[in-house]
């Protein structure tokens, strides 16, 4: 029997790239990249293409979203606010992009329809990660809702969101057991061609292959921090 | 104390006309327009730009989605389907843009916490309606809990759907009462010159307006159907 088809968000991040190796296993792949005008938009997107190369994938979409720089009001597009050094704590980070998940998975869902998709897969993790509110797993609760109230009624589409209860290091155990290609992924906020090293999403990657005893072989610009 | 700011979204079609001139007397109007690759999109964009102009309004913003034409899967944006003539009725019609309402209200929602509004005013119709899954009053009711869900704690913004139980007729009714310049709005699905007269979009207006019996100002090529 032909396998299933199932979209993936993948933004190039390494939560994304276990997403995929997860999804392989029982899926035909369709994976989503979405390009939103933030700083490492080049990087990510040439991680996402590395990942559909190396994954066995049926079909690959790449949506570019201008007005993400239009509306603004988050440091990962607008050049005018500064990413934050360090681990987020506390408050939701100047890099929380307002409702931007509610648009990914939206578009994913209208491509899902389309295609005929029975699942979309997407890497959010609340665990262990920088507070934004669109990663809770109520959100996706809620989100499950609405594709049923939302699309036309012989449209079934779950969303999975296999690593939300997961420690960041545990994620990249499972990972490394699936033969994830770490070494493709992008997780910097602020560079292009070098990881930073001390941003939040940068020292949260850090500390996860730190604490999960596998080595990251991405090059960072500064790693003293750690 | 100065007007909350209530985000319209404004197709260029009658309803949103209508959810300007309730929204306009009792809020700051930040009025936002989608692209979608609609066979319609200059002509409806022209008539958000007269709606713009009619009413006072503190902000606008125009999002051009591209990838709705890469998605496909609806005869509004897919020029190999047909746009059918008639009425619809029953089925889900062609022209039915799966999870479209999602999109355009997280982008809405996006703006509006951006910029601190406090509602989203949508023109959808469930009543009197060509029965797309995402116009119905169930669907808006889960997207509020998503709103709740999905941003910050502080953020309050309600969803306002004025005319979901109102029949075409009646929403003309009221557009006449306020004083909507339903002569710069656009409905027709085929044309971006004269209104065809025979989609189901054109059809329901007329009928609409009949039924109300207000004269419609626009220019239709066919009429002899009514």
């Amino acid at each position: 029997m032909e396998k299933e088809i199932a979209v993936v968000l993948v933004s190039g991040g390494m939560d994304s790239a276990v997403v995929c190796g997860i999804a392989e296993k029982k899926y035909n792949l369709a994976l989503l990249h979405l390009n939103y005008g933030q700083r490492t938009e080049k990087r990510e997107l040439k991680s996402f293409n590395s990942l559909v190369d190396f994954y066995t994938v049926s079909k690959k979409l790449v949506v570019n979203f201008e007005h993400f720089k239009k509306i603004g009001g988050t440091s990962l597009v607008d050049e005018n606010l500064e990413i934050p050094i360090g681990l987020s704590g506390g408050d939701i980070p100047t890099t929380y992009v307002p409702f931007r998940n509610a648009q990914f998975l939206s578009t994913a869902v209208s491509w899902a329809e389309v295609i005929g998709a029975s699942s979309i897969f997407c890497g959010a993790t609340e665990q262990d990660a920088a507070g934004y509110p669109d990663c809770r797993e109520e959100f996706y609760t809620v989100f499950r809702k609405l594709i049923e109230a939302g699309t036309k009624k012989e449209t079934k589409i779950e969303i999975l969101t296999p690593l939300i209860n997961l420690k960041k290091s545990k994620i990249i155990k499972l990972g490394t057991e699936l033969g994830v290609p770490f070494e493709l992924t992008w997780s910097c906020y602020r560079n292009n061609d070098i990881a930073c090293g001390v941003c939040d999403s940068c020292l949260r990657r850090l500390r996860a292959f730190k604490e999960a005893g596998v080595e990251d072989k991405i090059e960072y610009s500064i790693e003293e921090h750690l």
